[in-house]
């Protein structure tokens, strides 16, 4: 499969490009130093990276930010951070890429275990997770020619315990290799619909 | 108590007023024809609400619109009603209104089954549902001063079916008074981050 990966240079998408490229031809966008440039809160540069790329058969999506801090700081604007990049630009890929898409082809976003299972200071992140829950549900009813969409929900990945550890008191970290398969199941197999959650406990 | 319903002369909204009006002081926000002006979409509006009325011990918000079509024709700005409106709107209720709150008092937001079983034509409408139960459940961690925060979450409800009863092929509609309730349960209980659903299928 010839397949777009976005932000596969950060902690959970390079392991994900890691493996992936073993089967398939990868193509990585990120903001600056891909194969492709794409910036997620940027729509047109969404729909540039797609007219170099061509059709795909399959786009992943580990990038998009949302602002963490307590209720009681975030601005509106911060909550515009994610809004437009980790929540919109997530829904943009998938309306401007599902024109780029081979029938049969395949989105997989990417979310986190804050959508169930919120910590202090993600107001904001746990908002877009659980809209991008409910995008992916509600898309999947209506994707043409064969195209499935799921997302991979992450909890505190083992890589990434000594930066953000403290953030999630009592989390059970989880090995990479779990999540890279969420993505894997996504990709290679069969659902539509899902939200794969990669993770043991709240 | 003290309540301030937002979207008080909705299908849902009146109802619920009728029942909280028995027993507590009830000051109804509409965009142009309640007690008070009060635009979702225009956080200037809430602010000035709030300064109208004074402190409050509870905010019921059964407003916020958005955007239904097929997912093929919305729109990036289509989705932005959704944004701005139902999850902003409501986002900023609470952002705003907890300066105005007195201890122990509680916020109800409003979505719809949407959110975990979305029929066609709500990509944005599920999104904005799905984005305010994070919302909720992570704000509920940081509300100070034992402020309370839910959200009820209405299936097709019976008033509802002569209008909207063929967008939900199969639902079983639930009566009205089940969904005054969640609001009851969540102004009058005791809980908090709870998402109340009200709804017996998907």
């Amino acid at each position: 499969m010839k397949i777009l990966i976005v932000g596969g240079n950060g902690t959970i998408g390079s392991k994900v490009s890691s493996h992936l490229s073993k089967k398939h031809e990868l193509i990585i966008a990120t903001r600056n130093s891909g194969d492709v440039n794409l910036d997620m809160a940027d729509k047109p540069s969404i729909k540039a990276a797609f007219e170099k790329i061509g059709t795909v058969d399959a786009v992943v999506c580990t990038a998009g930010d949302a602002k963490w801090a307590n209720f009681n700081e975030l601005t509106e604007d911060d909550f515009y951070i994610g809004i437009k990049s980790k929540l919109m630009g997530q829904v943009n890929l998938v309306r401007i890429g599902k024109d780029y898409m081979n029938p049969g082809g395949s989105f997989t976003l990417s979310t986190g275990i804050l959508a169930d299972h919120p910590v202090r200071m993600t107001t904001s992140a746990a908002m877009v997770n659980g809209a991008i829950h409910s995008f992916v549900k509600a898309v999947a009813l209506e994707l043409e020619n064969n195209i499935r969409i799921n997302v991979v929900s992450s909890g505190l990945v083992e890589d990434a315990v000594a930066h953000y550890g403290a953030y999630f008191p009592g989390h059970n970290p989880i090995p990479m290799g779990k999540v890279v398969n969420g993505f894997v199941k996504s990709v290679e197999g069969a659902g539509t619909g899902e939200i794969i959650r990669m993770y043991d406990n709240g």
